[in-house]
């Protein structure tokens, strides 16, 4: 942390500073300049320490934190990357992971189709939400426990472990009864009494981007997780909210190699939330592949148009089966496999 | 709800829309352009569809909403002023209401100071956090149920009503036996569990604008709490995220009068949370009270350098009196008091 | 346009909102509901009319613009793909077009090295910057004409043709006898002096994306272009402002296929600036490949340490060579060349 | 400058950087943790050095710069405000000064009534557009030097020194004939060849914030001109590029008091542009001035109906000068006048 005193700062302010900070366990340097001193503090935990508690004493100017605010979640902390184990698939290993199905449980008959479908294309997960996050109280708000257990049904049925979303610190243990892996909605990123809940549990994660959250804030909510001994954490980029309007939500792609270099964590992306409509879903999934991501979260539905949420979001059959092949292709040039 | 048809998009793509339409218990009025086909959906409920419902129809190129997704918290449901009644205290008449006190509840001792000092200078309400959403898992995360039980404490020894968070719509109950209003945080602004808990009560509730929610999401999030029966919502502007890093959030102040152009309800102004800094705050107050807030949201601690929680945008006691001061005269030149 | 009147506008006001829209050469259409009016406002150029004209009138509560504000750059005006001819290159055709070089051009060896190295790796076209903006008055300003000569004297020497940036309106004839592209940068896309000047001549014009535009107003600045007659206009992505601060800008990969739905004109993408670190554009420049990119225009270096511009988002010649080996193979998956 | 080395850099990387810093003249001071070398670079000058100088050696991990970039228009250049003199008008003093008019120059008829009904209410400069960039090739471009002469004729025949845009480089000499204060837009904030131009003369120059600038960037275009010996120069802050969407623009209002904390330069307020609807201007121009505004850029039409430009944002007569009342009330507050 790097503490700049305003031009000429009386001596007495100066010490206040070196005070506090030898106080909380650091060590100091000064850096003294000809009109105005900057005071270096140092130490292995300076990341987890606000610049705020620099920033008020009088005298202060400026405070800049160099030490990321995460910790648990850094390459710095552990090098290697992060493998989470679904059953026998790996997220984050040599093999891309596709999760596919529709946006919402709406009968077991969907289910089921979209659970074929998908499996048939090769994808290895079925996604499908019980429990569905709306901004309008008068939307449709997903199947709850009926959802749960249609998916447990067709898991079953086709071996195809399921992921669904949890929206409910208290529903965390019922939604790991049926499902493999949980969801945290972008909606909920910071809703940290969700992740204290899921940090306690050992079921895999998918922790998407809140949609305003920086890559910094993400990883520091991924620190929840992690600090809760939940080591099963994968992060999912699904857009950001930016003034463009010609889609849903932008694509931050470059959060992708972004994250590799700062964290160990898996990265997966959902082009499907972030395009808002199926024509430009296929280009979004293809960039994200290319650009290193560990798997994709698509929507999928046996027919889009009697979708009772987001179809316009969602790929046909036909669509989908096309954009594997694409996958399968680019993962190749990459060196990897889906 | 407007359909905009591709060029010469057969008849069969037209009729489809319509048919779709009829179902829905909607009317329609044919625009035959040139080239192409625009169908104007109309009824009392366009907003609460989506319009992807038509957009993914076939040969359809753009659907445009023209009625807004909330109905409850708008102007047109209901025309006059809503005013929230907290004993005595009335918010969105014409007296501003000012809540202070310290961000999070420390100890007996800060909050009584902190009492003191805010309802000599002209507070009438004391804000104080219990729980607190923390980005990082290791900062501190407020005293919980005894920091309640200290609220409730000041509360009668200074007659003051106390404003404070909410965070897991499992504490809902809980913090309503020892609050007087009910705050959900920017980050919940869309824990739409946390809404549909909170829509049960008949607690007033302080509802704050998401990070990177629209005037129109967040009003939409204000029907969830009106659907459910509470009638007594406050909404709170208190910056949003932009690229500007030179004050934590850019305050929005013009959401202000259009808050008061298009809803009933009323709304105050948090400029502590915008501002990240203690020496721009009163100017962000002024400003509010100026473009026609009902009130202020601020935080002031007895000894801000001290503070476990954002002593930065802390005002100290003498700040805050000269800023009541000031905003006594500027809400006089609106013909308000204070 | 949909003109919507307020709630039980009286029949006066109905009247003149369709007096104006005749009077401009409309014809109109009233959706009559129950309470509340509807105006649809219809004829071929309606998107070139502000709905300023209208929502200024008394009783209009809102009106939305249906039709796109640019005309000549969208695809319902031109359906067929624009491929612009540089030589015997062609840009929007089958084949994908490297552009390559320093950002600033420093010395005449220092461009020498850069062309040999850049075509040796496949690149087909030379950049480099001869007049630089730069955000400070205090950074090098390029060396101007002096390095559009030795622009010049690399193009011959190589059989490159070159691509450099005009940011003078005044200037634009001089570049143009130097250079095969000139190129408008972010800063300036809505300088709307320069684009007239550009629009007047026919060399093809690579029209950076602003950094705060949306995809509308980008193409509705290339109308400037076409308008004024020049039709060799090329779009060039390159990332948008936004909150994210991991990179310079983020890379907006969606609007690649959103431009390819909504216009005709060649788009091609600049990973460098959006990514501000080197680390980080071999990721995003495959994502835009796999996004359908009609090419590349990337900053690489003989020597970045010793760049005197933008050295940290410059590839190092053997970076450059791994990435077009990469390029090439993503898309052939598309079915495309490099 | 702080440069952050990887963990375990060898010592040959770390003397690189140390060797770079000197050879710029600056001195360091290592800051050896027991994993990590944290270089300080010391010196007066090193904002305006990019931190890519560094960031691009080898086993640089990060690079932080403490000092800001731009150098003369910052608060600990020049501690005392700066004050532009128009005749005997003083901008940055005490009294408030208001400048208002039409968006557009349309007629010498329109001028003169705008200008009678501004003065009327108060306002000390005449606003009016010649040269007006528009984002539509298609749409009306101002009346251009006809429009300076009405402005000359009027401002003769009022005795209101007038403000006016300049949107090229080459029509610096011509506007400064006609005008008193020379404005330079938002979009062209960082057109440099325009900002070199308007430093070269001595007229005062309205600079007003680009739509996607951090105060920083500004501050650093300010630097332009006062790099070129022009110290005439006069903030403008009109709204910012956001996600939201129920305004043109989001009025940043935080701005003020931090140009008032960073800057010697006075800075204005553009209510018009950043509403976009004239019912929200008054309450953002009540704001601005309870913020510490120094003045207000206000679009007033005789008759905004007939407007070419901008009817939308436009007060009517009336609304003005109601405003103008309570400006006066507000800025009585704060111990100004207007």
């Amino acid at each position: 942390m790097i503490v700049e005193m305003r031009k000429r700062a009386p001596q007495a302010e100066i010490d206040d500073v070196v005070l506090k900070a030898k106080s909380l366990g650091f060590s100091v340097q000064l850096n003294l300049g000809t009109d105005k001193t900057v005071i270096a503090i140092l130490g292995g935990n300076t990341g987890q320490i606000s610049p705020d508690s620099f920033a008020v004493l009088p005298g202060v100017e400026n405070v800049t934190r160099i030490m990321k605010p995460y910790k648990l979640a850094s390459r710095e902390f552990k090098a290697r990357n992060t493998v989470v184990k679904v059953g026998d698939i790996s997220i984050g290993g040599n093999k891309l992971v596709i999760m596919a199905g529709p946006c919402a449980v709406e009968s077991q008959k969907q289910l089921e189709e979209a659970a074929k479908i998908v499996k048939a294309a090769g994808a290895v997960i079925l996604r499908g939400g019980a429990f569905k996050p709306r901004s309008s109280p008068f939307s449709f708000q997903g199947l709850e426990q009926t959802g749960l257990e249609y998916l447990q049904e067709v898991k079953r049925k086709f071996g195809l472990p399921v992921v669904t979303e949890v929206v409910d610190p208290h529903q965390v243990a019922l939604v790991a009864r049926y499902a493999d892996i949980l969801q945290v909605g972008a909606r909920n990123m910071q809703n940290f009494s969700l992740l204290t809940e899921l940090g306690k549990i050992k079921h895999p994660v998918i922790l998407k981007r809140g949609l305003a959250s920086t890559v910094t804030e993400w990883l520091t909510a991924a620190d929840y997780l992690l600090a809760g001994g939940n080591n099963n954490v994968i992060l999912c980029e699904r857009g950001i909210r930016t003034f463009e309007d010609s889609t849903r939500f932008s694509m931050d792609i470059s959060s992708i190699p972004v994250i590799k270099r700062f964290s160990h964590l898996p990265v997966i992306v959902d082009p499907s939330h972030a395009a808002g409509h199926y024509s430009l879903v296929p280009a979004i999934a293809r960039a994200a592949v290319a650009a290193g991501a560990d798997g994709l979260l698509i929507e999928v539905h046996p027919n889009p148009k009697e979708a009772l949420v987001d179809g316009l979001q969602s790929l046909t059959p036909s669509d989908f089966k096309r954009l594997m092949g694409e996958i399968k292709s680019i993962a190749g040039v990459l060196g990897r496999e889906v």
